[in-house]
């Protein structure tokens, strides 16, 4: 095979969490490798538009809001009486600017080759890459696909200044007075609770009956209990007929069941679909489903052996940490090193506000499957740290067998629920019982002192049950 | 046994941490209990002086400061220009009050009687309790001591209105422009970098020639080099042989070493003793060392079988998460119940701004015990967590041992670090190695995910030094 400049054992195509750390992974074992990605796109979605702008903009709208000082000040207190999106998207530029400098400085340490533009196959293994200036031509052993993905953009919706997709939030656009969401996936329900936190008047719409049916359901009814108490209005299982906007800018909506709605604003944020289809798959003999996400074996491989494929264009679950974590196993398992365990344990983290994390089982799942489990609860309010930063909301439940005590499931819900989840994806992982956390000591004042009292609880009830 | 109403199973003495959870756990066990304490000290001095109000007190400066918001609006950013001590104390008692009502409505759920005044032993198994309006007698089978302990105050030192020691603080006094502390243990550290952040000028003197010895000497180095940066000044291996108050309300400090300081205000925190001097000992044939400590073995229980002690008033750690598991044990080993495995791995919470914690050994004792270790590092500026927040201080450490890859410490310091370090704990007790950290999923954005960094970070030195 040539080793001229232009080849490569491994090209990656996209930049965003799942390219970089398989671009990375490959360098680290010592391989030639090159990330294809726009220059100014660096980082891919989930750094410019995705994940890092949103978590930003969360955090800014809980800090300028004073959300979690509503406690203290009242319900209605407002750090900032008139938040505008310049104050919101000042912190998202400082973060992004940062973070792209972060991952630029990683590529370069790691000596990834960086190649400025958009990459499509011209053959299984050679690629074209079209920059701003220049077309060049790579070859590679292998190619990681990690495009990520993009907002759907149904033709029927008429979008525009005020009928936006979740991926066009922070273009600077005023906020809203009023505002509609439709589709209450994790990205619609965590724009719509920024927005409600922010004052602005929500209408969430969706087909489906309930809420994320993967959550456990009593974290999702205090997830909805609190957005309604930031006044906003859910409208599930209702279909969107139609969409318009009015002479004076009024977005208006229609729905099968009759019902008509107006807001100043709209995010449509139902579906998305993955960026393959610039790809030029054909030429490398591989395809996509009608959503242009690709199949891959339980290493990342696609159809072609030498291709692999991982993050959002691979479809479920499209979460920033198991992207990164796939990239990394799919350059593991190219360069023949020993396959790390496919981690069937990980965690989900929805930032909306109040956030939700969880690991393991559901109460629905171990029903379904007729496995037995008690419940322990610890709500934040009983706990000093929740009392200190004065949430009010939040909950943690281990679901543990009443048998064998072993834990099954944790759900959370509240401030630093992403975070202290993990303490429980641990114990779950190494086999641990709901007893390890009776007899652990924990740092006092902490939310991670909810797995105690949680225990305490879980245990209680067993002990009742059986006098 | 008598059987009348003033007779109890167990009479608890202190309604602190270590009090609380003792009479909680008795009660839950179907015996009679009562704890005894002033009604308006319901919750001891980890609630009314101590634990609570201080950590409450540093979310109260880190909000008004801002200072979490420094890294996007700059360094001298305030949220409020002139911060009193009223904005700071409202706060406060918000928290205390709610807490209180929290803990008397556990006690009174679980049946536990609350007897109002100051206890004081007549004999092995009687004790007197003086209350405003009354005395009592009551009849004790088991006694669970947990008196807590207060401020030492030598009488050299002037105490006043500009001179106080960390149990006054909070009494309302005005803010000082300049501040001496003395004594850099845990509490003089956490409120000198509390009054720090307020942009108080703190110098700290304490005899000893290094700060928190027991703490990785890296952690302790990054906590001096944040303080620094806020304008702290250490004095360290230096006595303090005199305090005056001058004419002018100044305070003065003499040091051996010929220097002297002036300040508005001084904290004293060199030293605490505890509160077993009221209770009369003697009368229930029981002693205690010079600083009123008792001691007990490893049930918590003292020379005299049937009287236990528990929290502070046995020393070290005297941390509120560890005496709440002491009364714990205290009251499960009294009533003959199994006694679960006494934890030896407890965390250190220290709250500082930033705040530290560390579970497990550190380098230094690794060292000096000839166990060879790696260790793995992640930056919080690395992480994307890290950089939302703008925490730009944070770092954590996992140390682990080269061959067998297990965990043997983790430190970590800045935002979150005492709720992450139970990640690692659980991990460490469940004898886990570092590549789990590296092959598990974590929430992104989260500081959790700096576990996997570091373990990533960790295991690349290890192969380097194979090469």
């Amino acid at each position: 095979m040539s080793t001229g400049a232009n080849h490569f054992e491994l090209v990656v195509i996209g930049s965003g969490p799942a390219g970089q750390k398989g671009a990375i992974a490959a360098a680290k074992l010592g391989r030639r490798v090159a990330i294809v990605d726009r220059r100014e796109r660096l980082g891919g979605m989930a750094l410019h538009i995705g994940t890092i702008p949103s978590k930003t903009l969360r955090e800014a709208v809980l800090y300028l809001t004073g959300y979690r000082q509503r406690a203290f000040y009242g319900r209605d207190y407002k750090l900032k009486e008139e938040i505008s999106s310049a104050d919101l998207m000042e912190r998202v530029s400082t973060v992004v600017n940062r973070e792209a400098a972060v991952i630029r400085e990683q590529l370069k340490r790691n000596g990834v080759r960086m190649l400025d533009g958009t990459a499509r196959f011209t053959s299984p293994h050679t690629l074209e890459v079209e920059g701003r200036h220049e077309t060049q031509t790579v070859e590679a052993d292998h190619v990681l696909i990690a495009s990520g993905s993009r907002a759907a953009r149904p033709s029927v919706i008429p979008f525009g200044e005020w009928v936006i997709d979740a991926d066009q939030i922070g273009q600077g656009g005023d906020i809203p007075r009023d505002l509609i969401v439709v589709g209450a996936g994790v990205i619609g329900l965590e724009y719509a609770s920024m927005a409600a936190a922010l004052g602005v008047k929500v209408t969430i719409i969706d087909q489906r009956p309930a809420l994320l049916d993967f959550v456990d359901h009593e974290i999702v009814e205090a997830l909805s209990y609190h957005m309604r108490r930031q006044e906003a209005v859910f409208r599930l299982g209702e279909k969107v007929t139609e969409v318009r906007v009015g002479e004076r800018g009024q977005v208006q909506v229609g729905l099968e069941s009759g019902k008509r709605l107006h807001a100043e604003g709209l995010l449509y944020a139902a579906g998305r679909r993955a960026n393959t289809d610039m790809l030029n798959l054909s030429a490398a003999g591989l395809a996509a489903d009608a959503r242009g996400r690709m199949e891959v074996n339980e290493h990342y491989q696609s159809a072609v052996e030498h291709i692999y494929a991982a993050g959002d264009c691979i479809g479920f679950p499209s979460l920033a940490a198991t992207s990164m974590e796939q990239g990394r196993l799919a350059a593991h398992h190219m360069f023949g090193r020993p396959a790390a365990v496919r981690p069937s344990l990980f965690p989900y983290g929805i930032y909306t506000i109040p956030e939700i994390s969880m690991v393991g089982r559901t109460e629905q799942e171990l029903t379904r499957d007729g496995t037995p489990y008690e419940a322990g609860v610890a709500r934040y309010e009983e706990i000093a740290k929740g009392q200190i930063v004065g949430d009010e909301t939040g909950m943690l439940k281990i679901l543990f067998h009443p048998d064998t005590l072993k834990v099954l499931g944790v759900h959370a819900i509240g401030e630093n629920a992403t975070e202290i989840i993990h303490i429980g994806q641990t114990l779950l992982a190494l086999g641990g019982t709901v007893e390890f956390f009776r007899d652990s000591v924990f740092n006092y004042p902490t939310f991670a002192e909810a797995y105690k009292v949680a225990a305490l609880n879980g245990l209680n009830k067993l002990r009742e049950g059986f006098i």
